[in-house]
């Protein structure tokens, strides 16, 4: 249980109404203090991309292993070239059935063969038969070669800990002969969709695993169920989720189900427009998230709650993961003070304009909108014209 | 066959080097004709973020499906209340068996009750009993209420072809009450890994088969295989990748071994560093790649051509997939005109700073880079101070 937070039963809220809600910066406070990172495990490293390094993985051998050919060529010991040009182009030897300095054909990346200590590119040999050539260059010893251990040294840091593998890690992996890696396990998602009351149709439980996977969790949970089933199969959990009946309805029955099945609220209510019904509990020493039922609010609150603890214990930034753009907006936005609002945004020429209000926003309005502004409390929104930091959804 | 190609039969560059390059510009306008979109099909849309719509959806039916509440409170009629206020409580009945203006207590997302066209929050009802209520406060028509048809109205456009699927896409399909879209096929890349000069392991399969994965292709191919053996399995690849064996040493055989299989070439030998030996081909109708086989090469190679070609056809952007920060140079890039150079950079404090040199570069540099400048061919370099135009991996 986090610091700062208290073990009091769940206050009944409906028909009442959130007498006080809780400012985002005092749930952030929370969620960042809340649940564990899920330990590791070991996993092919040519399956690896986007998982997230739990050990600093050190080079066992050097790169090279040997002093290699940089470019294809020809190999040679420098000196040997040292007084060659256009106007005395010196005689080598391709075979050792010619005699003179030798010279030997090279592909990129195989060895160096004994005695030499540098490449010359095509360029600059002229090749007389099979077993001759005349060099029209000088080459810097060096030149075209990667010497051993010049690109990692054995022993040396080839990835730290903590990193999320990108594609080109796992072919330094192979280079380095590392077949598997530890990473960190995945947090497990435990998804229990308390119901929407627009239908039969669960809305909630696709787009909540497309986020939960986007941010480096696994869900768990068959999408719409009872609380109860939800709470008896996500007893692995890392974290669980509660989607709907979060609000202050006569039917909004989370947070008294949470608290029946022995769970402890820390807050319900957050000063967050659209998903202020969000609620922050513990089941034993699970984070418990209850999100909001209507569509964009449940958005909102994943992305503004939940994303920031999964992506978190998931050994990720805590940062939401959308791309920014500063943009002018082209129409005010109107908010008000003392709630974070979360306010759709079209963007058409290089400007930003509001789509609809935070009041009156839906699921509909946030699918043609290309990302978000967030209007933090102190504001009462922003004047047309002003630059504000647009989260793109693409 | 992209116009302005020939049907050259491939050029035996091995020994001799590329007595010229294509400018990279004369790459991209080659590869933004060449290949096709591989079709469509039908997939459930509970599992479709990320893919591409091919059809545009209308929404079947209005969104609202009918007046709805939009918030937890009292559905009333709203010129019952006209008169209330703390001084003046006006009775209204909870339920029939009392006789007043009727006040229906109302969760949000459920159908207003006939004759209602307002909700009044807790905060303004004074409840008395189970029976009888007084409102405090006058509420306006329309006030807490989702019209129907409000948020989209059937037959209007819900998501537009082309569009990539976001979660929150997937909670409007299933309030649309649509199970299934029509997406772009994912196209099939299949890889061949020609093989690398540094030892038994397969360092480009698995780098390439997740930056494929990442820009919406599928690969194909059980990494490294014999040319023969790739093109037999990829008769059906929409790509073909040949990785190694590009360059122009003697065991560099990818380019004739595609040419004895039947392929042209269009250009071979590119003024990309790293990178250079790329080679644009086709095999019948399919385009194929030639990437070089050092890991680094590989990477600038496959970002530069190959991801470009393979995001086109499966319906996303031709640009690069990093996010871009401006940032200034604490040292200078040194490059030279004639070649579309790709540094790795480091980041720290907020400062670039090009770590080795383009023609010293390695994998193991890309690793320790937080992303690339690419200096075009028109310029050498940058000076230190210059802000530069980074992508950035993560």
């Amino acid at each position: 249980m986090p610091a700062g937070t208290t073990h009091r039963p769940w206050r009944d809220i409906r028909l009442i109404g959130f007498a006080d809600r809780a400012p985002l910066a005092q749930a952030w406070r929370w969620l960042d203090a809340a649940g564990s990172v899920p330990g590791h495990e070991t996993v092919p490293a040519e399956n690896a991309t986007g998982r997230v390094l739990a050990e600093t993985v050190a080079a066992p051998k050097d790169l090279p292993p040997a002093d290699l050919a940089a470019a294809d060529g020809y190999a040679v010991r420098a000196a040997d070239t040292e007084d060659a040009s256009a106007y005395n182009p010196l005689p080598f030897a391709l075979s050792d059935a010619a005699s003179a300095a030798r010279a030997h054909l090279i592909s990129a990346g195989t060895a160096l063969p004994s005695g030499c200590d540098a490449i010359l590119d095509f360029g600059t040999v002229s090749r007389i038969d099979a077993d001759r050539a005349e060099v029209l260059e000088p080459v810097a010893r060096g030149e075209g070669v990667a010497a051993r251990g010049s690109l990692i040294r054995a022993g040396t840091v080839a990835l730290a800990a903590g990193r999320r593998l990108r594609p080109q890690d796992l072919a330094l992996l192979a280079a380095l002969g590392i077949a598997r890696v530890a990473v960190l396990r995945r947090p497990l998602v435990g998804l229990a969709i308390a119901g929407s009351k627009t239908g039969g149709v669960d809305q909630l439980g696709p787009m909540l695993r497309a986020l939960t996977t986007r941010d480096g969790g696994v869900p768990a949970g068959p999408g719409r169920m009872t609380f109860k089933a939800a709470v008896a199969e996500a007893g692995a959990a890392d974290v669980i989720l509660i989607a709907g009946r979060s609000g202050t309805g006569e039917d909004d029955i989370a947070g008294l189900a949470l608290a029946e099945a022995g769970g402890t609220r820390a807050l319900h209510g957050i000063a967050l427009r659209p998903g202020g019904s969000s609620g922050l509990g513990q089941l034993g020493a699970v984070p418990v998230i209850l999100l909001p039922g209507d569509p964009l609010a449940c958005l909102a609150a994943y992305d503004m709650l939940a994303g920031r603890l999964i992506r978190r214990i998931a050994g990720l930034s805590t940062d939401l993961p959308y791309r920014i753009g500063a943009l002018p907006l082209s129409r005010k936005i109107v908010s008000s003070t003392g709630f974070t609002d979360i306010v759709p945004v079209a963007v058409s020429g290089d400007e930003a304009a509001p789509i609809g209000s935070v009041e009156t926003g839906h699921l509909a309005a946030s699918c043609r909108a290309a990302g978000f502004v967030m209007v933090p409390e102190t504001l009462e929104g922003y004047a047309a014209g002003d630059i504000v930091r647009v989260h793109l959804y693409d």
